[in-house]
């Protein structure tokens, strides 16, 4: 039996929460916890509009490994103390039905985001789920091909970046070709993290670019672009950190010396026209990613409706 | 209206996917997909058992930047003809209903990731969610502090793998420390992903450690180790991908060096005991990720319930 009273888990931290101010979301798994961090960072995206400038704050607080009843018990019942809502993600069936429980009980809001997928999918698949989260000692964590595979991609990726290694293009699934700041790099590694091998050219003012970029299939090449006006405040926040001195450019954050960055950069994608051109500005990473991606799997297998398909 | 028969995508694709056999799940999403991929990849776990070798095949097909009924009811259409579930994130909350109707109209069964969650969470937080999906054109899209801060980590990250940059250790979060092919890499660019600066040190047999190692904080200091026949296999898989001679050390992949190159870091780690030692052995990068950052975040917090906190 738990109790709410007497608590022994009322220390600093509640205090602190609670003089911050804000309302708390506890993310509860018996794995990592990143799937609900993900699909909770998603649905708050649909409260953008009063998290911007603190309008109502949120606290998220994510607990990772909880794979025994005492834990998750300890967890809600801080949860309930501090007005908190529990979003869950528990292989167990009874771990997840204690968490169901114990949340009516203590008058905690509660979301389980795996069970009613999971239990979607065994009924389309005819099979029964084996309960066994992430970490179960039942569970065989031999390391896959796509692991590898995957792995192999980001090193690739980092070992060419910032067109280091032209000669290597060849053996890139995906080039990505920009100017500075288009972010190249961040999106090259989101890419190798899906394990995609990319390698990404810098296009500079008047120099010349690899011809190797020009021998490749272009079908892989894809060019960035971005609003001069965005870039150039983006350039001129990376001065500052770089310091002034080291980018060995003083024009390099100058709107005019960007705009005809920007241009040049334009001729060679016209130059290209079987490079899609993908405009950045105000993109997260992860969504130009997307666009990357349904491109280059819509000219690999070129069927009506774009998709991107894998096999388990 | 749309009609079953007569459909106009019964392309080459259908055929191939028949041929190769296998259930489908369809992921169809407004904004990027990857909630959707994350959310089913993380379900799919339980069913581990069939997938393996095939027994029970899955197929997976994910559609970004669905955000009209036009394209939903034609991503749906085909779903039934496939015999596909699906499984959606929509803003919209008449795009969501349209998708649950049609889907329950048409035999094809269905599960919505963001509905309940996104509603659970406003009446939480009692405001309005704004249904407005990442794309909307009402929807600012200023890139945040933290997107800059994420960037940053990434670059930092790449710039001193290796071990390349040992006098940046003191700017790194978060400093790895192991042997080759113990995931440091591909660990360092998952957690820089999330926004930490990490740097890795490679620890190679009788080769002195960079002296700033020593002199950084050793509560952000993290040792990974692994076992000696897996590792000797990951080795030698790595030789055989990179040509013996590259390598340049034949005894590389070799298990008497494997287990001594062990016991030389294990010395190291047993001599700097504030470092904690994270066994690595058949845990995905994501698992050792999760691992690193509940104990960074329970150094920093000094809490009961170890968690990772965030404000929004
Ligand atoms: N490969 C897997 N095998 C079994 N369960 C998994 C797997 N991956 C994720 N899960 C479960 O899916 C949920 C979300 O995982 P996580 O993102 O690690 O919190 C947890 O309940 C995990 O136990
Ligand atoms: N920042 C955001 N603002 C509004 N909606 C979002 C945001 N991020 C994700 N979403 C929505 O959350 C769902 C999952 O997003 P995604 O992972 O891009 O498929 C989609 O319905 C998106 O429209
Ligand atoms: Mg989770
Ligand atoms: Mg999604």
């Amino acid at each position: 039996s738990v109790s709410l009273m007497g608590s022994e888990d009322n220390g600093m931290e509640e205090t602190e929460v609670t003089a911050a101010g804000g309302k708390s979301i506890y993310m509860v798994s018996d794995g990592t916890g990143w799937t609900a961090e993900h699909s909770v960072n998603a649905a708050l995206g649909q409260f953008d509009y009063c998290l911007v400038d603190r309008v109502c704050p949120v606290n998220t607080h994510l607990f990772s490994g909880i794979d025994d009843i005492d834990r998750l018990m300890e967890v809600i019942k801080q949860a309930a103390v501090e007005g908190a809502m529990v979003v869950y993600t528990l292989a167990d069936p009874s771990m997840a039905e204690s968490a169901r429980q114990a949340c009516q009980l203590w008058g905690v809001p509660s979301a389980d985001i795996l069970g009613p997928l999971t239990e979607a999918i065994a009924s389309h698949l005819g099979v029964t789920p084996s309960g066994l989260s992430r970490w179960a000692p039942g569970r065989s964590n031999s390391l896959s091909e796509d692991y590898f595979r995957r792995i192999e991609a980001i090193e690739f990726t980092i070992k060419q970046d910032d067109g280091t290694l032209p000669q290597n293009l060849h053996k890139a699934d995906i080039v990505l070709a920009g100017v500075s700041r288009t972010g190249k790099t961040p999106l090259s590694i989101y890419l190798a993290q899906k394990g995609y091998k990319v390698a990404n050219v810098p296009i500079v003012m008047n120099v010349e670019l690899p011809s190797t970029l020009f021998e490749v299939d272009p079908e892989k090449v894809f060019g960035l672009t971005i609003n001069a006006v965005v870039l150039q405040t983006i350039r001129t926040a990376r001065a500052k950190t770089l310091g002034l001195g080291e980018e060995g450019r003083s024009n390099y954050s100058e709107m005019d010396y960007v705009k005809e960055e920007l241009e040049f950069a334009g001729k060679i994608f016209v130059q290209n026209p079987v490079w899609p051109v993908i405009e950045v500005t105000g993109k997260a990473i992860e969504e130009t990613a997307a666009i990357v991606l349904r491109l280059f799997h819509d000219r690999k297998n070129k069927c009506l409706m774009p998709r991107i398909s894998k096999r388990y």
